[in-house]
């Protein structure tokens, strides 16, 4: 078969973001660094950033060798025959070389929109002291950088991938490797920006009384590493990762269920539409850019969705010509439109789920404020407000997405679900640049704090960084929802690979219920290991701050400065080794349930892990910008304002919010990924035993 | 069909049973009931159960009125046709009046053993002034009342009503009225308990630095009345609830699967196996009152063990003699052994289950230690590592779940497991008067205190009280695991209802999907629900104890007594009015599902509803008891001991901790009874739309 021409949308389109990456990536750096202390700063967060980067990317080099290996010697070539290569002596080249280029890409990407967003912080921070606009133009061009860096290469590679190979399965390879990295860089980044957060806040600003981001604190500059190696570095692999796996889940999903001749405009047809999203993505920019004001809030909200409406037109437009294509029967015509409706429908309700979750954390809203008037009552009520608001927070994005995945399920059936997926992901170039905003100006109020540029700049930038949590709250529930049902369609196609669909996964039998138990527990036991992990560190980071001040005093009254690498060291050091255990919960658990208990067990271990990780992720985010925000609204003088009792409970609840908002919550999407990739990747293992009914097969 | 005579044993049982329960009570009302003083606070504690159980009892028999119309009029009473009385004018008055003598029997049960435990207290308290055994033994028999007297109604109402109508469908009548009221106690008697806790401890003791049982505390005779609603009535209610249906559920299964001539003999197994589990709890109770010591926490679960043990050889003899029947078939004996090690695996299942509850929350072992420990660094990082213990402390219990599940079903299908269950639940005896003689030596302790016994006196209760936790951390454990091995039986026995035994459940298909969905946001909501009940009542709690201190500063001197009935009554009405929409959730929601998208949907959202009820169960059950101990292991002079800063955060930990595993953790055992049963009673309706595909059936 030849591959519909059509396939260059995406690859243009790929390629073109990687070159606006680049350009934008030229204008932060011709910007003003601002004065030498600010540079200073600005330098040591530079080699904390690296210095993460490079730890984690050695230890990530062997990981992905090793899998490398795993992928060429042990996994059948050919999903129809299960062949092993070791006894067969046919290597599987290619989904171990795409399995090597979609890591390489995913580390790529992450390190250009990093390195970019650590010079940007800086340069926006001079930027604010001519104007909003200026400081925001800059941090979003900075933020933008990781934003169309992800989205190209993510692009260029499944396009490319597929041209060579035209096979959805080497594709599958490449979403592995994203994936892989997205689980290290997610967990990793998440422990340690927690670290350093929760060790800064606990020692510095509680006990010491220092204020946010001064400089005497010793684990401030580890604080603002974590903002970059946590919300940019981790953000963007996870979602260059869920972007891949909706895409490829598609892919999958038509090469197995469309039988007509038209199965490759099918097959690339998620392609191409990601593609008009990505050039939709980047009008977007373009007009926020233009339409950038004194409520830089508003323009990245407005931005979002303006991308939507061109997106919707452009995509219809193209749907449209391929509808010209004379070989197309009328049957596979409306197909295409069922289909682009099904991808409206999920960009749409990606939208309304960012909604709800904007609704539950906004200061001005009764579930924050009741969670801040229990602060009032105590530590203990704000704990158990926060925790009841963000259980009831699951239900309406639940609700949504089980709309969403309805209505799609009745344009297209499984196909329409995972083209729901694609829909809710086509616009992430954006989400990726408004999200990828968020740590570069909190960075910079910092280096404005830190650098002394007068209280007029902090209060611009101040500005900044809360458009920046405006603009979050949208995205966040966006990339969970996102997620989610690029799951729910990965689950589908790893059904499709097992050959399961017909027989079904019936959870009557005992087999399948113990798979679904497992899998329900899968999260929360996820969750737990990191929080602990997120814990462990933190108190090891407290006593190092305690010692330093200890042991010297002049740290405190600013006459020395304090051992900044000796707190990044730990946060570093510590973010890898707390990372072993959840990354193999990822990898082994799905693997243990399929060779035990076979295929249609592990498909329902899918199903329930992503059930559950639907919850927990929706609760623990929101539950986690509740308090937050909930703390910033009393800190703004009310209910007592700064230094109540209120306030202080405020900042209990903020602190236990901290590593369920940005460690665990947001990882479990990265979780959900992993396991069904490593399902689907080790497939042809698992139907070598017992013909995919696992060892214990009786029911 | 004629009912098998050996059905006598589990009568006979129920009657010996009851007659034990008023002979105890009379042992119990004669002891000595101490001092006046001790008296009038009893009289306190005894006039506000009473004031709830009025209120209660009122409001229910209102609701259960209704739902006995509902069953009468709306539900066919042939399960094979489904023709709605209403229009065929074939009224359904077998089920609708096993409905109402459910109802009745739990409510029954729950008063005598609530009135029993009420006038136990305070001569526990005086026994004590004896000696350790005398105390023990009074609260111990006081317990017991409640054990047997829940065993014993619930062993006649089944057995009576199988002799009676000999349909297990009538039988399942009687289940749904137990299930409602338990709805109801333990819901209730949950916000209850936890409202005047948390209000007795928020204001009195963090505020006023008042020490625990304190008269002059306005809340501390709620806070006793609220141990009695709550841990007595409450879980009495429970356990009727979940001892029934997994009866039922092993009666209607094999009513269905079994089709040979000896159908009913299988039948009434788990009612005979129930009546020499019960028979066994008995010897129980009197070997723990003969071996009672000065270590009574080691007579308790010393008990529990000799139970376990008795039933196992009472149960191989009682199955013996069943297999001298002639007319069985060799493989129906086999049969019945086979089920007989379901039974006894089940059983030891359970007990394993308890041991790693115990693991997760006793303080000399790392979890609740490293819990205890992070309070040294701050209110946040107990919470944090609390949340990730409770989380982790899932897996063990779920693994166990798991064995014994694929064991059973391995000896006997979906009967298998069925029998399991009711193997878990067969010393329920044992376990209910365990769990009840906890609240009973807990207001001992507070009599005594109040009474002015004297130090001596109160270090005995002080023993006695903590017995009970040790005995309570076993029990509890073993409560939520039979809850939901009987959940998983009627979940089978539902699908056998609804005929899709043979189609299955697939996960596959959307509508399944979207029932799983919701199926396992319900324990999350529910439980949220339940949480913020309890805070907001709370809240209203510390304004009236504020109050009264400030209107009345006599109070705090111990001039003038507090006004006890103000917040006897906030806890009442409140606890009421909180229970609507938990309520709602559990009836009204399965219903919902059921009727738009099938009973195959349904079946989903039970097994969904299951498997993350078991996770947040089991979750806050074990952190709220981890936090608890590792508070009272702080208060025992460890890490500094009381009044540190370390001991301020241990008891925001174990104030966050006391609705989960008081209010919320265990009532999810009652959601999922409910649920189950209110879909497999409504299946009649549920038949009529689209012949069970609901309606939306496409898919």
């Amino acid at each position: 078969m030849a591959v519909p021409l059509i396939l260059l949308v995406s690859l243009i389109a790929g390629v073109i973001s990687i070159g606006m990456a680049v350009f934008f990536a030229f204008l932060v750096m011709k910007e003003d660094p601002g004065n030498e202390k600010m540079q200073e700063v600005s330098g040591y967060i530079e080699k904390g950033a690296e210095t993460y980067l490079k730890v984690q990317y050695t230890v990530l080099s062997i990981f992905v060798f090793i899998l490398f290996l795993v992928i060429l010697l042990f996994l059948p070539s050919d999903m129809t025959n299960h062949k092993v290569p070791v006894v067969s002596g046919d290597l599987n080249w290619e989904q171990a070389i795409a399995y090597l280029i979609g890591s390489a890409a995913s580390m790529i990407a992450g390190w250009l929109g990093m390195m970019v967003g650590v010079k940007a912080n800086t340069r926006a921070a001079q930027g604010c002291t001519v104007g909003t606009k200026k400081g925001f133009d800059i941090a979003f061009f900075g933020g933008a950088v990781m934003g169309l860096a992800v989205v190209g290469a993510a692009l260029i590679g499944v396009s490319g991938l597929y041209w060579i190979f035209q096979s959805p399965y080497v594709v599958l390879g490449f979403s592995f490797g994203a994936s892989t990295i997205a689980l290290f860089m997610k967990c990793g980044g998440g422990i340690y920006t927690k670290t350093a957060d929760v060790g800064a806040d606990l020692v510095g600003k509680s006990e010491f009384d220092l204020p946010e981001d001064d400089v005497r604190n010793p684990a401030t500059i580890a604080d603002n590493v974590g903002d970059n190696v946590g919300d940019l570095a981790g953000m963007g692999s996870d979602l260059f990762d869920s972007y891949v796996a909706s895409i490829v889940a598609a892919m999958i999903l038509a090469n197995s269920l469309i039988l007509t001749a038209a199965k490759e405009t099918f097959i690339v047809y998620p392609l191409v539409l990601s593609g008009i999203g990505l050039i939709a993505s980047l009008i977007g920019i373009f007009i926020i850019k233009l339409i950038s004001s004194d409520n830089p809030g508003r323009s990245l909200n407005l931005g979002t969705y303006l991308a939507t409406l061109i997106f919707a037109a452009l995509g219809a437009l193209i749907v449209w010509l391929m509808t010209l294509n004379k070989s197309l029967t009328e049957g596979e015509i409306s197909r295409l439109w069922r289909n682009y409706f099904a991808v409206i429908l999920g960009l749409a309700s990606g939208i309304v789920i960012g909604w709800t979750s904007d609704y539950f954390t906004r200061d001005d809203l009764p579930p924050t404020r009741n969670i801040a008037k229990a602060a009032e009552e105590g530590d203990a009520l704000v704990i158990l407000s926060g925790f009841s608001y963000g259980l009831i927070s699951v239900v309406p994005p639940g609700v949504g997405i089980i709309i969403a995945m309805f209505l799609a399920y009745l344009l297209d059936a499984q196909f329409g679900v995972a083209m729901a997926a694609v829909g809710m992901l086509a616009i992430v170039g954006t989400i990726v640049s408004n999200d990828a905003y968020g740590p570069i100006v909190d960075n910079s109020r910092a280096i404005a704090e830190q650098g002394g540029l007068g209280e007029e700049t902090i209060r611009i930038a101040d500005r900044l960084d809360s458009a920046g949590n405006t603009a979050k709250a949208i995205t966040k529930g966006f990339a969970i929802g996102a997620a989610n049902l690029a799951v729910v369609a990965l689950m589908f196609s790893y059904a499709q690979e097992a050959g399961i669909i017909e027989s079904g996964i019936n959870l009557l039998s005992v087999n399948v219920l113990i798979g679904a138990f497992f899998g329900v527990m899968a999260p929360a036991l996820f969750s737990a290991v990191l929080i602990l992990g997120v814990q462990k560190n933190a108190a090891k980071m407290v006593d190092e701050i305690r010692r330093q001040f200890k042991e010297n005093p002049k740290i405190l009254t600013g006459e020395e400065p304090a051992d900044f690498s000796k707190t990044i060291s730990i946060a570093t050091k510590g973010s890898l080794k707390q990372l072993i255990l959840p990354s193999l919960i990822s990898i082994l658990l799905p693997l243990l349930v399929g060779i035990f208990f076979g295929v249609a067990s592990l498909g329902a271990f899918l199903a329930g892990s992503i059930l559950s990780g639907f919850v927990f992720a929706i609760f623990m985010s929101n539950a986690g910008g509740a308090w937050d925000n909930a703390k910033k609204w009393i800190e703004d003088g009310n209910l007592g304002g700064k230094g109540t009792h209120t306030h202080k409970s405020a900042i209990t609840g903020d602190t236990v919010g901290d590593p369920f908002k940005d460690t665990a919550g947001p990882s479990i999407n990265t979780l959900l990924v992993v396991m069904s990739l490593t399902s689907s990747i080790f497939m042809g293992i698992l139907m070598l035993i017992n013909g995919g009914a696992g060892l214990i097969p009786i029911l």
